[in-house]
């Protein structure tokens, strides 16, 4: 109770400077905010000796998984890596230099929807330390002041990326506390990020499945994160059989472990007997398993029986449910009651059916002939992305700088009053 | 607990229906939707009867203040009131027709950003009973289905309007589910709306301030809300004379209990002798009171003094709070410190100036020379609008149709697979 009280109090200090260094951040000029951001990848390079001494101490006191060791630990080149993404990030179009609409009413009123920053980000991020220093130059570049909470392994990293991070910002005129880290690793100051509504106008999690469902779960502040990508490819019976092999094999093994991974593939029933053979070769010989419903199996009968949950599984490795469909209204059916309305995909000749099934589903991301590999900020073109988001309102699929935006109002009249 | 449980299979239920009729309603066309529209406005008519005998019901078991009565209270050309706005709903342009933005990659995939429904709208609003029919006719038009919890002194009102909403859906050929009321008046199924993560897309409380606040705290799902709209008009030195006191006065006086009324006037300490007596006696010839800081007293002494409290209150009424300050920037951090990022205006006939302020506030709403009172869904050429948002995400000022949307990518390729 008292550490939750204190761990508030410094939220209450670190957002109030946040909230001041937003205001000044969103009156400064993109050529400010750009030499910040050249800045900050030069502090990082001058830095490097300490980030890498940081760095060290946190890999040392670690004792877990290799993986995550190797995720935490930093090196010359994923420095360097850091410093180059910071100056992609200047290079990139002001995302603050959009009027979304702009009219006139019949008084005379000009209105103009403007794009404007947010404000003051949350961001709450586990393993990776270049999380923090990739955030920050997204959030800077879009007008908002972040706190950075990382993990609690990658302290001492994260505090040098940080301190490297506000000589670059101070190089550039900007208050350091545009990109403030958590002033504490107790546990209890996450709590109060999270409760932090007024103060904290997003909180964005990068992480593993329980830290996104904690943080959905217990925030009172509006969340962008990503949930699930249970995606599905649908290859229809008009499909090209050459470019579904393709585009299955793609989908699923590219990268298994992404959030646009092809889970499902759903197959029409006049083609399996045709097609499924193939497709399911090519995938064995990528080293992939399957889970396969029973008219699947009627046709590769080899395949592992499904079970009732496999279909409403993010396997996330080299594993595929497959499942035989009686059409596009079928494929549609089955992926409104399984899906998790991230990516899907459909193989096709058939322009009317592609259409039929880009209404039809609901995903943040629907293609037509083309991999489920592609719901990614960079395939996108946006250069830069924080994450993916997985709900409905404010930003769906990736979160490039656009995302990191909110709109205002700017009216300009000549006197006006209203009737 | 086992009301809770009770409530929380209710919602459940509604909410399970709510999305499969949002999916028939994402893929309806447009005249489908106008259609429908059209036959819930003639269905209204029908039964105007059976509504006004239900509220006959509601008012007469209803034992308190008279104005809560007053907007209670259905009569013949109230019930005529939503039919016709309906009717002005379905002329509105499609929301869903809009592409947001569309792209090719150097790959040759095509990617449009395109307008979506949110998917199932909770809408829990007090006292008026039109509200649930504009907010039906407001979601259908966007494609949401809605699920509106009315004050439990209007349930027979309500429960007689949805009849006839349903009716005219069923016309069109659109499911009930479309637009559901309550299942019951138990408090406890506000409860399992506000928890209904997944469930419920989006919730819309339409009320007082313990009502919105209640809604802000509780609920697990995303919320639009109208919070507190503490707007300021700022006269600057330069503003013409004539143009502020008109200004000043339709700002704080023309309706004093609509959120974009001006509170709180800022006039510029060089023109505050010459220019805030008749500014004054304006607004005292329109019936308002004053709580004035001690620089504005110097000048028109009879003013009540401010007490520390008074530029944070949103009065609601025909007091003005008023400041002296000293130049823009002074305004602008009055306004970061004492405002609520609703609207706010600066009379003034220095463009420079005027650029700074409209930058430099972060309101949702900021004009140069016009009324704050122009916050409004109609004043902003909406045609119609569910409220107005104060939160810094997906909705920012009127929410009217297109703020009832979310948006969905759709990419076409040629078989492309990622590299």
């Amino acid at each position: 109770m008292h550490i939750e009280t204190e761990a508030t109090q410094q939220l209450h200090r670190a957002a109030t400077d946040a909230r001041v260094a937003a205001r000044a951040l969103a009156r400064s000029s993109e050529a400010t905010r750009n030499a910040a951001l050249t800045n900050m990848a030069t502090a990082l390079r001058d830095h490097q000796p300490d980030i890498l001494a940081a760095n060290e101490i946190d890999v040392g006191n670690y004792n877990g998984t290799n993986a995550f060791r190797d995720r935490l630990t930093l090196n010359p080149t994923r420095v360097e890596a850091m410093a180059i993404g910071l100056q992609e990030v200047a290079a990139l179009p002001d995302p603050l230099a959009r009027t979304l609409a702009d009219w006139t009413r019949p008084n005379g009123l000009r209105i103009r929807r403007v794009a404007s920053p947010i404000g003051v980000i949350g961001m709450i991020y586990e393993s990776r330390p270049n999380v923090g220093a990739d955030a920050s130059g997204l959030c800077l570049k879009s007008g908002n002041a972040v706190i950075l909470r990382g993990g609690s392994d990658s302290t001492n990293s994260a505090k040098a990326i940080n301190t490297a991070l506000q000589e670059g910002l101070a190089a550039s005129g900007l208050p350091a506390a545009c990109i403030q880290n958590a002033p504490t690793s107790d546990r209890a100051f996450v709590g109060a990020m999270l409760a932090g509504a007024g103060l904290i106008d997003l909180i964005i999690p990068r992480g593993g499945k329980s830290l996104v469902e904690r943080v959905q779960r217990d925030a009172r502040v509006p969340v962008l994160a990503h949930a699930e990508g249970l995606c599905h490819t649908y290859v229809h019976e008009a499909a090209d059989p050459a470019m579904a092999r393709r585009i299955v094999a793609n989908a699923k093994m590219r990268r298994t472990g992404i959030c646009g991974a092809t889970e499902t593939l759903l197959i029409d029933r006049s083609i399996a007997a045709a097609q499924l053979p193939a497709i399911v070769a090519d995938l064995r010989a990528l080293g992939c398993d399957f889970r396969a419903d029973a008219q699947a199996r009627m046709v590769v009968p080899d395949l592992k029986a499904a079970t009732d949950t496999d279909f409403d599984t993010e396997w996330l490795d080299a594993i595929l449910s497959i499942a035989v469909v009686d059409g596009v209204d079928e494929a549609m059916a089955h992926i409104a009651k399984h899906g998790s309305e991230h990516t899907d995909a459909i193989v096709t000749e058939d322009a009317a059916i592609a259409d039929r099934f880009l209404r039809g589903t609901d995903g943040a991301v629907a293609l037509w002939n083309a991999s489920t590999q592609f719901c990614d900020g960079g395939e996108f073109g946006f250069g830069a992305e924080i994450g993916i988001a997985t709900g409905r309102l404010h930003a769906r699929g990736p979160v490039g700088l656009e995302q990191l935006t909110t709109y205002r109002y700017v009216i300009t009249g000549t006197g006006q009053v209203r009737p």
